[in-house]
């Protein structure tokens, strides 16, 4: 059952007898280890990243996070505990295009993604008809320059109202504000349509036609108040030649924008993804 | 510094408290865990591999291999433990075809590949330049139907001489004998020109062409007496189209085969791959 | 505008002057040639193919084909000329699994698909819905042993009716029978879940996972008596290694097949795919 | 036999007509066309260019140029006729680094380079057996900000000598003049260890480090005064992760490097690569 699935998520400073000292307490309490990754930022010193993914009987009920604090706090530990029958609660905002969205629903459906999706939110009423199929509620929340703050704060309080965790922006043509941003922090994911850092900004397919790449990208990241410098949790790209225009850039586009961020929400989604820094680990 | 690495293989049934046990022991050691990967064939039951690389000051003097054997003991494990400082030596069998030697020897050069080439053996002389080049003793020894045993044999006393570790048929097309295999257990590693399980046997280039299909593979495995049959260690493939005729599937065909071979060596002789059956665990 | 697009497909006898005659009587009759794509089985002898898309003002009006007729002759063509204006109409027959049905219709709405869906056929009921939505008429047509002959009479019935050109078996998990199959000629498209000529017949994944390979894969072919063994249209593949298990590869599987199948569509419907024996010519 | 194989490039005005006649010369002369490619910048309007390979006894005697010159008159051609029998002479250009230098010698000695690597020019001298190896003159020119000027005129006179065509910088990390460029226009090719537009610059693969991306790529380019700007003709990427430090991505960033290069490289020489403004088509 996935009730008795926990995963341990740490980063502390690097020294020897981290790992003992988990899965000794795992194994004391009478958990068995299903996976466990860890990484080193540097040979000797640096920072001590760990995800352990574990069974439990009983998992929910066991107060495991207040017995693992004396650990937590003799290595310094940033951590923090997921249970996978508390699976993440998710918004998505998108503004006209339905690809990246369709994309998220359809996983959503077909089980693949371990969320639920909460709420859709689109500046646009288009694609109401998309999340309402599936059951989830649509908001309509045009942006204006003279709304936008209005607006921000009906969409804060309707993932308030939700207990929202996490926000995809699937095509979501809107910058946030820092005050928005703050409140979700290593919590928004964007999807650029562009292989970051090159072609920052607001049309990345016609910056890759005019330097005549050979290949067009996307990158899913978390959202930093520096645009498009967020840490990168995913990126892929595809061959194209001197026969694509710039639509068809657009068009092809399309498809790999939609495979990566669906796969950057679904190790978020499943506490895959950590940060360190600027960066990400993706404990894949 | 390398003489202080050590790598812990390990597979034996799946219970709570291997993790802690072997954790446990490095830390009472004093040995800092550097990576650490686990695999589960099921959820619970079934067998449990590990590989743990760690650091550890002396650690070619001190008798750490008697120290773990009551840990393996308890837990019915099948282990060993490798050391950085004793790179594995290799032999590289190889026929006319060069690409898949000059590979090995390129990597080995250039530091990427950690390992000794103590030995390049050939049924054809052209290669021998390639070896010596590199100051790698090259033995010519042809095989007819008639000599082949007794060429076996000695070949078997050139690898015994230089203490071979794990053979490379870098496009070596004769068949070794049952005896001959017997001798290297999951210690010969073949690069196959095909996706196998596709296009077994002699001709794969020809047989793909044939079959119109629109990728063409190699595929490096571990050699069994079942040929074109054992353990699959690393395969690739890439996109060719109507234009290229079976003349140009060999042409190509070289530049996956190189680079599969030596990611396969690579992983083996950083001791990355473990044996689970007819099948291969890769620690990436 | 789309009605002033035709695409010439031509093969014959490889001879010299037959790009020279095409082009000419392109020229003369006033069209320009957007693109033109040639190809010869050998150099010397052998066949040649092509496929010339022209722009030429009243198309639909002029009578093109019969002008050309003389040209045919002189060079032993098979030949025939489609019109942009006039896109296939597709059947697309599924059974369970709906996400390569979800796929071909996605591409449909985006118009990403130059082609017609006109109806949807299917042995189970679930996916009424899908279609619906849409707008495509769906046939629920459950097949047994007793009913296969007269299902399929049904199922002629209504692609008769419906002037369907192309069918696509998009996770249909029924064999068409030869009588079926001798009325759409290298004009019915099979998504295989398997790497083609590799792992053929019912269970594919459960076969990759037992052979444990590398890369799991999908092929879309043109449907032949033979089962699993018609014309490969496009092959791709994706990584796996030792953690996924036979549920991981079916889930995973699902999106490699459902892009195969949307591209050799794509391509079969813009009328790039030619046959040549039992392999296709893709005009990409 | 090669001798008679001729390849036409053409670039002009496009308007109908190009094709037909360029296609009615060659079959006047009684020459076979192997493969011929065509693409137009816009449909209508714009630019057409094209690369026709044909089959012409005595190619090399009959002087199908001058005969040529009136069509080329009538449509405003740019074009020229390049033969197979008469491969391309190259110059390689190489710092410390041997990878691309490596990649580039065994292609030419696999035969899978159709060119003829004439002289290896070095600011190093490390490189030297290398290139002697294979009969191939070494010349060792150090650069220094004094030197400079007088050491280019003895490269350009060594090039001149040996009639050097095209340039190949095979990781060489001198920057070139504005006169030495201004003498090979669209004939040197540089290799960059970076995924253009990204990461131009000296230190790519630790900006991208930096940045933490997920793809790692290197781009060949014709080498123009904008250093890093010139026409893309090839990139490619691959996958790295976290555990990848900056010396892991130098490391694996050579694998990329060199088949990126000898792909462009292989195109150049067989004239698949031509020129638009600040772009590339190739004719692949």
């Amino acid at each position: 059952m996935n009730d008795d699935i926990g995963r341990l998520l740490i980063s502390c400073p690097d020294r020897p007898g981290v790992v003992a000292a988990v899965s000794h307490f795992l194994f004391d309490r009478g958990a068995n280890i299903i996976h466990s990754d860890q990484h080193s930022t540097e040979h000797g010193g640096g920072t001590f990243f760990m995800r352990t993914e574990f069974r439990l009987e009983n998992l929910l009920n066991e107060d495991i996070e207040n017995a693992f604090k004396p650990i937590a706090g003799r290595f310094g530990m940033d951590w923090r505990l997921a249970y996978a029958a508390k699976p993440k609660r998710l918004a998505v905002f998108v503004s006209r295009a339905d690809h990246a969205l369709l994309e998220l629903l359809w996983q959503h459906q077909a089980g693949d993604l371990a969320a639920d999706i909460v709420v859709v939110i689109s500046n646009h009423s288009n694609n109401a008809d998309l999340a309402q199929r599936q059951g989830i509620p649509f908001f309509h929340i045009p942006i204006t320059p003279e709304t936008k703050l209005q607006s921000e704060q009906e969409e804060l309080r309707i993932l308030a109202d939700r207990q929202v965790d996490t926000i995809v922006l699937a095509r979501y043509m809107q910058v946030l504000s820092s005050n928005f941003l703050s409140q979700y922090p290593a919590r928004i994911i964007n999807i650029h349509h562009g292989f970051l850092p090159a072609f920052m900004g607001a049309n990345p397919y016609q910056a890759a036609y005019d330097r005549g790449v050979k290949l067009i990208g996307a990158t899913a990241h978390y959202v930093t108040e520096d645009l498009d410098a967020g840490p990168i949790i995913e990126q892929d790209v595809m061959r194209i030649d001197h026969r694509h225009d710039t639509d068809d850039l657009r068009r092809l586009g399309r498809y790999i924008e939609r495979v990566v961020l669906a796969r950057a929400v679904g190790w978020h989604v499943e506490d895959r993804v950590l940060l360190h820094g600027t960066k990400t680990i993706v404990f894949g």
